[in-house]
């Protein structure tokens, strides 16, 4: 499982695992993509107080998991990747799992040169090694045409805040 | 947590909480709600084999939640409830969960008289209960005007099937 497959084109950078010292860059990635997807600055220091405790023993077990591409000692995009639970599906009828794409973050220096779907093409390539059969993701508005074109597509999914019934 | 809000109108049927002896009751409504939405019967029948005990120890224990509407000994209407782990998000920023809502099922001679609404609005009150501020579904194209009409919106999920590298 540790093999980073050979075909995909890293556009000259070096592939390697997600770390346990990858914390505070999967943490600084999180709240970077959901700023500029419009997202509050107040709301999203609050969710990385949360997020980071709630990602620090995963990425110490496993449960989330991923990769980074370096430019020598320079971290230029990641990708994080888990195994959620999920009730049998038509679309995996005889699996109780799927997978989970979040937190793809390209930075911006690194821009244009096809690394987040070099990341996508690791995400599938370590979802099939770990007999995986679906996987979703949720994508700001940048992120789809590169998921589109990759083979993903939109879902039924409806969400809701929810409020005390008046 | 007992209580069922007395304030939804269920249009004179018994509404109750699961119980563990509604396991096929469950599954059924889940097999004939992907029927009624096109699924293919032997994805269905598989996925049955793969959920009824998925579904067992999890209706056992609580952690898969809802209703049955009761039309005296006939089950006319359910819903299943779930709290499911999800990071901390910027729609629930200090949250590590969001609700999930699954298996919305009406029996044919129940329909068009507002049981499936009912039963959202028992979900609603539920997950406030719970403490719970942000949920999740995914609709069928029958289902998708109810949950607007009582404001579900739809999200920016997207999937894919994993098929290995080529």
């Amino acid at each position: 499982m540790n093999e980073i497959p050979g075909e995909i084109d890293f556009s000259n950078l070096q592939a390697r695992r997600l770390a346990l010292n990858d914390l505070e860059l999967i943490c600084a990635h999180r709240e970077h993509m959901f700023l500029e997807a419009g997202r509050e600055p107040d709301q999203l220091r609050l969710m990385t107080e949360h997020f980071r405790p709630w990602l620090q023993p995963r990425l110490a077990d496993g449960r989330y998991y991923g990769f980074v591409l370096m430019d020598g000692e320079q971290p230029a995009a990641a990708i994080g990747l888990m195994s959620i639970e999920w009730p049998p599906h038509p679309s995996h009828p005889s699996q109780d799992l799927r997978g989970y794409v979040l937190n793809v973050f390209v930075e911006p220096g690194y821009r244009r040169r096809g690394l987040a779907s070099a990341l996508m093409k690791l995400a599938d390539a370590e979802f099939c090694q770990r007999a995986i059969g679906f996987a979703v993701l949720h994508a700001t508005e940048v992120g789809k045409p590169v998921y589109e074109a990759l083979g993903w597509a939109g879902t039924s999914e409806m969400a809701k805040k929810i409020e005390p019934l008046r």
